[in-house]
């Protein structure tokens, strides 16, 4: 999906939430157990009942590995099915990865040809060999570790150089070089409040992915007031407060309810 | 495996050698193609033949996931085949992950619970609270990503702070106070040449992981003049210069006399 299309989705469904499908066998409702593969049974409920309020869909990655063999196996199977029905939804894979060139270039075949996902998310730490193999694919996209929403994004992400420069800023500024605002975005916590108007500074027209709504206590509005640009350039995302909202047999129904409340919230931010 | 355990095997086998089992199915010799699984068919040959000769195996997880679900079955395969065959060696799981707490809590349960990996390579980007999950476990290890072996690395992890302190020597001072030289280690390439001796004016009793000699053409020499310590300090990896030796039905026992190579030179550098 270019980014043209992805604005057109937004502007069409009134929406940027993207519902992340961090799915643990612990948390889902008691009755999916008995079913084959309730991971892969889950995530097709939730999908078919918020595919209506959102724009992307964001599996993290650790959650399917965690499972092993049989983890990949319903990843593989919940990209099918987004790929066969919901061709007009984004699709995150949210893997955080980030290796030497060739490495990385195996990694970019896996997702983007193999499984034709749309973006991955890299963390920038090994530098430019390591991201940019993944550039190399029209229609698809990098999004890199900027800013991100926990605790320790303080550690090094807000150290300065000689000349105040912050490691975010510089991860921000350097890759420019590697890409552009139609093949990369920034993973950017939604905890990170006002420092929104930091980033758009340096990337004006980038789309932002922003986790950290909802459980981990981000606010929308304060990420729409200060890192909001004409074409939205935002895709927030929220996992539990949407997909965990319920353990009953009608999970999927309340998690629709929560997804539909936060398109309403970012239908009123939109205008 | 405790750090006296590591040391004692050195010691024993007069080898500080990793074996990278980075292994693609396009690298491969032929005739495996026809065995039911070839990646771990492979594995399981080289293993066999280069055990002698190193205290460690490093899988990269990359070339694995690229396989999709069958990748993971011979990743699955591979641990389980060195763990119940190889106790003593030393097993890496090269993921170069690094998320959310939550996250990679469930990153260490699955390598180090369930699959018995002893140590994981991770990315110090998002800082503390995602390094921290992986040190609770006796015995098992986090390698930290400090200074790698890419051209990428000297993207950021060279970036001098307003003291001077550069990125990656900010990242050994300060994850000191998230583990020890009991449970931490860290990636360190052996292309970085005399800037090992910086790294041990910080971390002069942890093991540093050395990937980068042989085909991305480190010197071992120089990794041991400037970062070995009197416990050697030192696991230094090589993948493709040994696995990919040869490509004929001899594959393994080529394999087997670089390996052997390697761990002669290193015999030597260990007086």
């Amino acid at each position: 999906m270019n980014k043209q299309q992805l604005i057109e989705q937004i502007r069409q469904k009134k929406s940027f939430l993207c519902v992340g499908l961090d799915t643990d066998i612990k948390k889902i409702p008691e009755h999916l157990l008995k079913e084959e593969d309730p991971i892969f049974a889950f995530n097709k409920q939730i999908i078919d009942a918020t595919a209506p309020y959102c724009v992307a869909y964001k599996p993290n990655l650790a959650f399917y590995e965690s499972m092993g063999v049989k983890g990949w196996i319903s990843f593989e199977k919940t990209i099918e099915y987004l790929n066969k029905n919901y061709a007009n939804h984004f699709i995150i894979a949210d893997a955080k990865r980030g290796d030497i060139g060739n490495t990385s270039a195996m990694y970019a075949r896996t997702f983007f040809e193999e499984m034709n996902i749309d973006s991955l998310t890299v963390a920038p730490y090994m530098g430019e060999d390591s991201v940019s193999p993944f550039l190399a694919y029209e229609g698809k996209w990098v999004i890199l570790l900027a800013l991100t929403s926990n605790k320790g994004s303080h550690d090094f992400q807000l150290t300065a150089d000689a000349e105040g420069e912050r490691l975010f800023e510089k991860v921000l500024r350097t890759s420019q070089k590697w890409g552009n605002d139609e093949n990369m975005m920034y993973v950017v916590g939604a905890t990170q409040g006002k420092m929104f108007e930091d980033i758009r500074k340096i990337v004006p027209n980038h789309f932002l992915l922003v986790p950290g709504i909802g459980a981990q206590g981000g606010s929308l509005e304060e990420v729409c007031k200060y890192g909001m640009t004409k074409d939205c350039g935002l895709i927030v995302n929220s996992s539990r407060a949407i997909i965990y909202a319920d353990k009953t047999e009608k999970f999927a129904e309340v998690a629709a309810q929560e997804a539909k409340k936060v398109q309403e919230q970012m239908a009123a931010l939109l205008k």
